[in-house]
């Protein structure tokens, strides 16, 4: 066959928006279309085979093609892939998570991480009345516009730290949605608070994501969590944390380590089993809000494809493999890599450093570790050394990264790909010593 | 074993919301889980089977466990079922719908139709730089908020014909995303370009589904939908359809039928061959606000599970196996099962008519089709007879039907479970017709 990724590409610029359907896949000059995948292996249709650290965005938790899920899958895809009824195996899953989570009493499904912290908003919204939300500068929470104010600020929009800019991210939106959203640092406790009472009257809840990628993969502080906690119990406002990347972190998710609980959690990602997933859960009285059976109901909500049975059969065979033993196993591994990452930066010495927590780490290319998103904004030439880094692991090193140098482990991987990865990175580091240092004149 | 849906119901009840994950599925006392499905066929564990009506509320075109997907996805899941890299059955099935949709030149996939009426409200702010939509009163559009305004309005709440209000779903709908939202009546040219006049210069779009289920299942005139399309033109908005359900009408959508074409459209249901799927699409020029490699990206957009590959594939083998022949073949079945309904009527002489499009019809509990929204609204009296016609239908008669009393075919349906509906149907009306009549007194 004549079949090549260029050939490809060519052909899906005449029928897909700018060739493809994501833009995290997205590669200068085409992307590769994958032949077939196995573990923590993706092999691509020209022939090259290259290990997976991303995981597809960290959603594979156990890599690609597990079989446990495969055999489940194909059970259920033989008796139907969904209905206009229920399954028992929406029960099971729920029942499995709620037991996990400490902040999920009861649980609703949906179909991605964008339609959970959507719907957690709206329930946030249903249950206090109130309009408004508060985000964090430069977290992700998906694509729903009030979730994406200030996701991507820079020094010419975000303002003042005190009383930092709500950002619009796509062009055209709408100033309400704006207005609506209140923007505060990452862990800075003093400044939150006071933005915060600025509005006490007004905020439906507070929007966490307990590690947040974009942020610098910084965990919130104990200190931190809990002073939001209380400020949203003085001001009858909801905590409420966004889980969809972090769940993997701990067996109960990133919560797990907090003396208080979140009011609500959004997860997705890994509970889908590497089907489309979302989901809502929480304490119990909030979640009422959309209950059918209530006199009034506050937020009636359905979706053709929630809980359908081969997402919920992928994402609790998923989660069942990845019990207690396995997520400590995971952490375990990804420590081993950090400090073999680290190696790496000492011998190649570097201006690079670290962060995480769980499974899950990133690479910045700067000396200390970022403490904030502002520290952790990249100027377009860091960006540009960064792309070089991906571009070197990617073509010469054969492994796959996030895009901001991030990895997100599966279960498949082991120390052999480990060691993979700090060599390469070792490689690279030599390589791009010049250029990596010029980026802290 | 002892399992019983009624037992199952009460241990669901303690872990997810209501005891379901989606409203729809939910019935009084309990909601029936599904053992195994085939087909036209749903076989629940309390040992009974029905004929589906419902398809998953419009979204299984070929029925349950359709053996070509089965196949095909199975070979899929063995290689992978999400990667961080593209797969070239996304760039096969844009191909496809490209080809089959007048009104999509550039397509991009999405995991609900939730979320393509989301990402096309955005893209539609994208493009014009406007802040507002307009849409139909009663129109039924997924969750996004925006999208949801006047759903469910009631005489209470609706106001004046002339200036529909924008009238909140969900408790705690911010007050600044009623007022980004003008209502029209559908249909009635003279009053919506009133209404869309006074806010000529603020509207991105306006958002039509061609054959509004909520609104009675009555398609949009021509002269209508070339209304829009001719003020959208003099005022530099968009028109866009939201062909989710719509999409079966006919080959190439409900669109086929009008001489003018909408700028962008959603899509949904049918498209993901049983699985979660969205997508949107559109002129080329009003796509591009996506494409990443454009200088100035106005919409940045990702998302986890978009396009990916199991979906792709189930989705082109359900689209290449509903080729215009068995489209035409779908809606001719479709069309013998409404006559053979209004012949029920008649013999059963009960005020009752029927409105429809392509494989889709709803029966109304009034003697002539509705109209408008407000002539398709239910008093709590009508919504309590249809109830009891539904769950006669489904105890006694073994149908599932969606609950507003509507048939969405799949291909799997026979002249045999034609015969089945309207004999049932006759014998539902004959027992039910004092209450029926009851209704227009």
């Amino acid at each position: 066959m004549d079949r090549s990724s260029e050939k490809i590409y060519k052909e899906a610029c005449n029928v897909l928006t700018g060739g493809i359907s994501r833009n995290t896949v997205y590669r200068k000059p085409y992307p590769n279309y994958v032949n077939y995948a196995s573990g923590c292996r993706i092999n691509d249709i020209d022939g090259v085979e290259r290990i997976d650290f991303a995981n597809n965005m960290a959603a594979l938790i156990h890599g690609h093609a597990y079989p446990p899920i495969v055999d489940a899958v194909i059970e259920q895809l033989k008796i139907g892939t969904a209905y206009t009824m229920a399954s028992e195996t929406e029960v099971t899953f729920a029942r499995h998570l709620c037991e996990r989570i400490d902040g999920i009493e009861r649980i609703r499904f949906v179909n991605s991480g964008t339609e959970a912290v959507m719907t957690m908003i709206k329930a946030s919204r249903a249950y206090t009345g109130k309009p408004k939300i508060a985000k964090t500068e430069g977290a992700y929470h998906g694509t729903y516009d009030f979730a994406e104010v200030s996701q991507f600020p820079d020094p010419s929009t975000w303002g003042d730290i005190d009383k930092p800019n709500s950002v619009p991210l796509a062009y055209g939106t709408p100033k309400g949605v704006l207005d609506d959203v209140i923007i505060f640092p990452f862990n800075d406790i003093e400044r939150t608070i006071a933005i915060l009472d600025q509005h006490a009257d007004e905020i439906a809840c507070v929007l966490l994501d307990p590690v947040p990628h974009r942020v610098g993969l910084v965990p919130g502080s104990n200190e931190f969590i809990e002073a939001i906690y209380n400020w949203t119990r003085k001001n009858n406002g909801l905590m409420v944390f966004d889980e969809v990347v972090t769940l993997r972190v701990s067996y109960g998710g990133a919560q797990d380590k907090y003396p208080v609980k979140p009011d609500l959690t959004a997860l997705g990602k890994i509970i889908g089993g590497g089907f489309p997933v979302g989901a809502l859960g929480g304490r119990e009285d909030v979640m009422k809000v959309l209950d059918p059976r209530e006199p009034k109901l506050l937020f009636p909500h359905s979706g053709t494809f929630s809980a359908n049975p081969i997402t919920m059969t992928a994402g609790y065979v998923a989660m069942r493999d990845f019990d207690k033993e396995a997520v400590e196993k995971l952490n375990a591994l990804a420590n081993k890599a950090i400090s073999q990452v680290e190696e790496a930066v000492k011998i190649a010495d570097v201006p690079v450093s670290i962060t995480g927590a769980g499974s899950m780490f990133r690479i910045h290319l700067r000396p200390t570790p970022p403490k904030t998103y502002r520290e952790a904004h990249q100027t377009p030439e860091t960006k540009s050394v960064i792309n070089d880094l991906l571009d070197y692991l990617y073509y010469k090193e054969k492994m796959l990264l996030i895009n901001t140098l991030a990895c997100m482990f599966s279960t498949a991987i082991t120390q052999n790909e480990v060691d993979s990865l700090s060599e390469g990175l070792l490689r690279a580091f030599k390589e791009m010593k010049p250029k990596i240092e010029k980026l802290q004149k």
